[in-house]
């Protein structure tokens, strides 16, 4: 009974497991596991939704619909008694019951523990004093569970126990269902007909595996098939066929089918029993026996099976490995990481028809797992796009596959994802043959090479432009429901339009890295969107979204909901329209309106209402999905424009929160994939903001694995040669990373330190000036030494008049030995005299003043000179700007109460800053709510102790 | 707690009301409720299921499924949490709990009483030493369930109890769901926005009723809207929401909604303490606002709608009233049947898009109850015909209907019901000007009037022939999933050329009967058709069911599944196809091969495997659905042809076995509808034969109250004249009738008396030969007395020689003073001399020796004579040919077992008789199963107490 530390998860590095010890504080939280063919989600009390391929998605264990085969849906809701692969366990001499994991009995536990490992999710239960574990696993090459369970009697006496796998199957077809147990197979078997109408449709269907087996490796003592003879009148949690001695052995007939055994066993002092079940569907009868066979029959192949998937899930190891010192973090980036990055090119989301920009962007991804599946998926997208440039909707990966659900909806941003995907391929691969390859169209089986397509894709988005210069959105672009900005045929989007200038650029740097011939006019093109975009999207503080049918722009100031957008802003640092004013601007907006305590929400406020020129985006609930959550693929895209521009602190704050970690129960999730989204609305909806929508669908990983590979670690291929440029988060010192690249080996060690100035790189020893490994050779290994400057301290002591800055300021001066700096001391006559009369300032009048500030504290940084500065740092934009200056910058935010100030202010006549100014103060005030580099202190507290934390902040990075 | 008898079911016939005493031994059991907007299907146990119309049918409790809007799926399952309506009741003072009706506590209950009435639903439960009153009706008019509930403390001390009712709302939809209390409206409020992802989808939405709520009339203590949060870790039958001392208010922010109040209350000794509730869908809160005002507000209406919902329901009353002293049938036939007729009348099944059969068939029905809804049915369906005669799948009845589903496939039967639900209509009404009225066609707008169109219709059925004259069946006759017997063209349907045949004999008959003019060809047609049946589809003892594309019959005797179909049978007998000899083989084999204990299956036996020149049905699962289940509308249609040959006792028969009575558990349903279908497959699966579908869809109803009126009762109308034909089933030896016709009242007393030798017919006193009651004056009451010959009774003692035959005849014979025949008697001298060799009878050599037999008692039948025959019986065909004689015959079969019986002949040497033909006689033994005029003795017991039983049989009808 294994329990390291007196934590609700732990996170096993040595294991690579991540543990959860209660099964009622996070009941959503569990794992997932794939195949080529299937896919399985269990959460940690027994419940699992599964799905497998054929070629569309299927389910084996059903709910009680028609036509339920679309795609997972977040957050999920269960039953009480389905889907779950549930184990009751009876004491046979006392009568009690409990059962493995948790439901549906969910009986207090002495011991429960989940177990999420890389190619197997395990469970150890006890109660009763008998312990009970559950491990399950996928075949390699079937779609099939592999479950083992260990009962062990706990007592040093004997004792007899009744053990009952009972696999709910649920109501499979209301055309035909039912089951029974095959003594020859020792299987009980659910058969159905899935469901249909039209008499084409049967043509279609002749091969679905419609059988449902649970086979097991031990004759049981008795079984039942039929779940509502096997529920009874009792609660699902203690069912009839349990309390009876055996299991009464009805089978099902056009009944719900449920799988349950019972083995009645004697067990000794001391004494564990094992079993081994197989779950999953069939075509047949004899596919099922052949099953049996070769996992339990003279083949017994069971553990080679396992081991199999074991080196399945190990192809999934990426091109690089970091040891930071955070463990969770680098145990997702070294193993989690890379795993969710191959599900999705590897089974491309278990789908026939992946959305192009999916399709792409999950490829961006395997560029660094498997360069080859990226190629070929490539050319695979390439050859469906049309003559005109224009990519499809979705990909189609198989020879059954139509456009499904969303994939029949027009969206405009496909080809926006090539240039940017394949540069992530050639700069990983250097293979710049792709680019020559040949590939035919959908509507033309004439070919013409992989540039020639790249560059038609960007000529249909240049020519997918109005008259101003932006980009049509038709029924959404990346954001699939913004579905009415344009339907009409005159909206447009700003992101479209970034985008496109960004794809254009990409294309451009590709071309001049790689030396490429390229026509002029790319450069152009790109030029104009930007200009466009700054000319009709610029609205004074951010960009807006777009502009709708009836032309009316969103994503702006004037709107109550939606009010900002983040996809602009990223974009527009990304394409490069953004200028350095602006930039801060918008920096300020997305911290002050978006960011929250769990990552950066997509949109704020979320919509409550339809808004009929946005679309079906606004119908979503508030804080989910697209309509203002955290949703993590926006968020990392946001990252990555920071890398492009230095802001590694910002940045990584960004990605860290895509992990769950000291709030785990608001999240309700484990760190061993992102989701899709969190719950955003952090104003709105405080009660759930946060949580997780345990959907591990997501283009977020892709990215998230650039960001590493291209940001923290800044380790970059270009042409073969691996450029140094890393960005290191402030609270790291240090990183070591072994980085795989071009066949070579590089073991990176990356130290902060004040001894250089600027990035000194030391290859093997040997000082090299040009931050670039070049002639690498294939099966070397590279040692380097990566010396970071480490930048002076600037603790900005910020807050309303009055809270007790310079006190504090001075004090920690004194303490930390900083130079002491005071705003008030930089303001003009003018503005003195102004405050002085009660008349509060503008931002205008404010500016010169900052601008004093930055001059004074650029020469300080020059000289290498922590500082400490008191400033009231009411405005986001200016915080900003304070940020931009090079030291190692962080806030102290002294939060004081408003009436508990007047009375404080009262007592300060000698001040030139008149009290009646404080209410201006306050509304003057945007909180840093969530600025990552923000020390919010309670300040109404006395002054010893609220230092007390300061210092220790300032030294340990947390109170 | 009043409970009459010691009966589980009680059908209680002055407060025409059905009860049941026990939540366990009939879990499905059941009542429905509907009005012009919903429908809602409540189960003894407090489970739910509810829809209503906004046009299509929508959900308000919703099952966690996408697209879920289909049609209601028989014998549906529940989760152990929901759809339902539960209450629980807590104990303060213990903490004791239980839930109301039964689920989801499930607690063993003191008292129990579910009460299904015309109008409403009701539960009475005791447990804890309180009861619990909870009463469930519908609006008239909105699509509202109203509620009342009343607490009483039973005991003679004060107690506190807090009362929960727990409506669940369930998984409303991804995109969008909520719930909150509002205390504005005393109500929770569930919201949600139904999912779509194409644009047009939502501009055919905005009117949708996405909300759900339930209105209290009284404040509650607390309120919990979040399933999750209310059932807690605990399992559902005793929530962790009510461990709790009161509800912990959470809203549900995009979490599966739940409505979930508490009363918190003292009850003095014996107190009562009465709630009312209302559950169901709005479009926005205003609306819920004017419901609750106009409910429990200034206008408080909650009394006053209940009474129209009643009047509403009354308008079901039909024109026929019975009383036969088979309370059971009584009551369905006078009060159950026209209510399920006008549901299917009134509302078209809940659905935009009738399928054109259904809707012809419900109206057919309808010409009974509301003559005017069914004569603009009648026009609104012509005026969806193409001018080609062809009728369309479904019939749109609403302007923004389309065809969906199973109206997508082609069935070529729609024709064939406009001359014979036609025919009803003006039988009923006398209302000849129908057949003038001017009806456009779809695809043109010029008019042509109903009786051209019908004439149209049934030349498209004359052209829809191959060349040998038989109908196509292309992807579907009345059977939809038999399709693919055509679905290349060529197939063709015996069934279909049968029904078109009748449907125009029909026209041709109505054309007689109204003197209204009529092509000669028509009677020509139907006599071709025919012809070509016989020529084509006779297989030797019955008709085939149709011939594939591939030309092979099925339905025929080489089949081993699907080897006889009841439908071609019974349609031959209707249209005249079949000669009398044929008729009886047909009969005897539907006798043998489809007749059991609950019914007439469809088919026999039940394909268990795909067959591809049959098709989507025979996937279906055996014994449901038209899969060989006991399918009632094929049933009934039997029962119409068999009162169309005078086979009254056989007709009766099969209506009966619609209606549970004894057999409750096995069947599941109360006999207050009749469901589509009983589980068939008798032979193949015993231990589900029987149960209901609980589907209460179905056209049998119009169909049993046809048969009703026109063959049980006899009463028909004929151009505004009533004809008098009854037909009575042997066990009746009178039937007093209440009939309405013509603006009149008729009382009629029918009584079998051997006083008579033909039918006797007597209007307020006077002999009227004519058996027609003309000129018919409104508003006036006729008193009729109709005498019946009573026949001789004809006493049948069959078995295999040596069983006893002949000592039993000859003992009965004795004491009921009947005469007697020994049927070795009639054996020719080459037979008996046979039989003494050992050489088994063929059916061949046992004709003449039937004949004789028969000759012989023909004579006794013009004397009056009661008798009993001595005779072996073995073959069914030749068991039909006695009761074809005239007498009231019955059959008693000695069964017994082979080997006792060898040893019973060998002590029997003197008889011509050897026992080496025993075993021959056993295979020739045609087993009478469930043919409902044999009674089964087990002859292996003692003489006399099998002569006991018979005589007791064969005059109290019963052992």
């Amino acid at each position: 009974m294994y329990k390291p530390t007196n934590k609700l998860v732990f996170v096993d590095d040595t294991r690579q497991r991540i543990e959860l010890y209660s099964p009622t504080k996070m009941p959503e939280a569990g794992s997932f596991l794939w195949n080529k063919q299937m896919m399985v989600q269990f959460n940690c009390r027994g419940y699992a939704v599964g799905q497998f391929m054929q070629p569309e998605p299927s389910k084996y264990a059903y709910a009680p619909n028609l036509e339920a085969k679309t795609f997972m849906q977040p957050e999920h809701a269960y039953y009480a008694n389905h889907p779950g692969r549930f184990f009751y366990i009876k004491d046979e001499d006392t009568g009690e019951v409990f059962s493995a994991p948790f439901a549906p009995a969910k009986m207090s536990l002495d011991y429960f523990c989940f177990s999420a490992g890389q190619h197997d999710i395990s469970w150890h239960i006890e109660a009763l004093n008998i312990s009970v574990k559950i491990t399950v696993s996928l075949s390699e090459s079937d779609a099939i569970e592999m479950w083992e369970l260990t009962v062990s009697n706990l007592d040093s006496k004997a004792r007899n126990v009744s053990i009952y796998p009972y696999f709910t199957v649920g109501y499979m077809s209301w055309m035909n269902q039912s089951a029974d147990f095959l003594p020859e197979l020792n299987a009980i078997v659910a058969t159905c007909i899935s469901p249909y109408q039209k008499v084409e449709e049967y043509f279609e269907r002749t091969n679905l595996k419609d059988k449902t087996y649970l086979i097991a490796d031990t004759k049981p003592t008795s079984w039942c098939c039929n779940q509502k003879v096997f529920e009874g009148n009792s609660d699902v949690s203690f069912p009839e066929g349990i309390k009876a001695e055996t299991l009464e052995q009805i089978n099902s007939l056009y009944e719900v089918p449920a799988a349950v055994m019972q083995y009645q066993e004697s067990f000794k002092a001391k004494q564990s029993k094992s079993y081994r079940f197989l779950f999953g569907p069939a075509e047949h009868n004899q596919q099922i026996a052949d099953i049996r066979d070769k996992y339990f029959g003279t083949s017994n192949l069971f553990e080679q099976e396992k081991h199999n998937y074991e080196q399945y899930i190990k192809q999934s190891s990426g091109p690089i490995n970091i040891e930071s010192g955070d463990t969770v973090f680098d145990q997702f980036v070294n193993y989690w990481l890379p795993r969710q990055v191959f599900y999705h090119g590897d089974v491309n989301r278990l789908t026939t028809d992946p959305q192009t920009r999916n399709y792409l962007q999950d490829n961006l991804g395997m560029s660094y797992i498997s360069p080859q599946t990226a190629r070929q998926a490539f050319i695979t997208a390439l050859s469906q796009q049309n003559q005109t440039g224009e990519m499809p909707d979705g990909i189609l990966i198989h020879p059954d596959a139509s456009l499904k659900y969303i994939n029949q909806v027009p969206h405009t941003d496909h080809c926006v994802w090539l240039p940017i995907c394949i540069q992530a391929y050639l700069n990983e691969t250097n293979d710049i043959s792709l680019l020559d390859e040949l590939v035919p169209f959908a509507d033309n089986k004439s070919t013409q090479t992989i540039k020639q397509h790249i560059e038609l894709a960007l000529d249909w988005l240049v020519a997918s432009c109005d008259e101003r210069g932006l980009s049509y959105i038709a029924q959404g672009d990346w954001c699939d429901p913004m579905n009415m900005v344009g339907y009409k045929g005159k909206g447009v989007s700003t992101w479209l339009t970034l985008a496109s200038a960004y794809a254009i650029n990409t294309w451009v740097d590709v071309c001049a890295d790689y030396q490429i011939d390229i026509n002029l006019k790319y450069s152009f093109f790109a030029g104009f969107l930007n200009q466009a975009v700054n000319k009709h999207c610029w609205e004074g503080q951010w960009y807006s979204r777009g502009i709708s049918d009836d032309n009316i722009s969103f994503g702006v100031g004037d709107d109550t909901e939606g009010r900002i957008y983040l996809n602009p802003q990223s974009w527009a640092i990304l394409s490069g329209a953004v200028s350095t004013e602006n930039k801060a601007k918008l920096l300020a907006q997305i911290e002050l309106q978006l960011n929250t305590p769990f990552g950066t929400m997509m949109l704020a406020p979320s919509y409550t209402k339809m808004r009929e020129n946005v679309g079906r985006l606004t119908q979503k609930f508030p804080g989910t999905a697209e309509n203002g959550s955290i949703y993590n693929h926006a968020a990392i895209f946001y990252a990555y424009s920071l890398f492009k521009i230095g802001e590694a602190e910002k940045a990584f704050s960004v990605m860290r929160k895509m992990l769950p970690d000291d709030n785990f129960i608001q999240r309700g999730q484990l760190p061993n994939f992102i989701p899709n989204y969190y719950r955003g609305a952090f104003y709105q909806h405080p009660r759930t903001a946060g949580r997780s929508s345990q959907l591990f669908n997501t283009g977020t990983v892709s990215w998230f694995y650039r960001c590493v590979i291209e940001g923290i670690a800044g380790l970059v291929g270009n042409k073969g040669d691996l450029l140094i440029k890393p960005q290191l988060p402030n609270q790291w010192s240090k990183l070591n990373v072994i980085r795989a690249f071009n066949g070579a080996t590089f073991n990176v060690e990356i130290l902060k330190t004040k001894k250089v100035s600027q990035q000194t790189v030391h290859i093997n020893g040997n000082y090299e000036a040009s931050n670039r490994i070049a002639n690498i050779t294939a099966g070397k290994t590279y040692q380097v030494q990566v010396l970071l400057p480490l930048p002076p301290e600037l603790i900005i002591i910020m807050g309303v008049s009055g809270c007790g800055k310079s006190t504090i300021g001075r004090q920690i001066s004194k303490q930390c030995s900083y130079k002491y700096f005071e705003a008030d001391d930089f303001h003009s006559e003018e503005a003195i005299e102004l405050m002085a009369q009660g008349i509060p300032l503008t931002d205008k009048q404010r500016e010169p003043w900052i601008d004093e500030m930055c001059t004074c504290l650029e020469t300080e940084f020059i000289k290498k000179n922590d500082c400490v500065l008191a400033y009231s740092g009411l405005r986001a934009e200016h915080r900003e700007k304070f940020r931009q200056l090079g030291f190692n910058t962080r806030f102290v935010f002294l939060d004081v109460d408003e009436q508990q100030l007047q009375v404080r202010l009262k007592n300060r006549p000698s001040h030139f800053f008149k009290e009646e100014l404080l209410a201006s103060q306050f509304s003057a005030l945007q909180r840093p709510n969530d600025e990552s580099d923000v020390f919010v202190v309670d300040a109404n507290h006395s002054q010893a102790s609220v230092l007390g934390q300061i210092v220790s902040y300032i030294k340990n990075g947390e109170a």
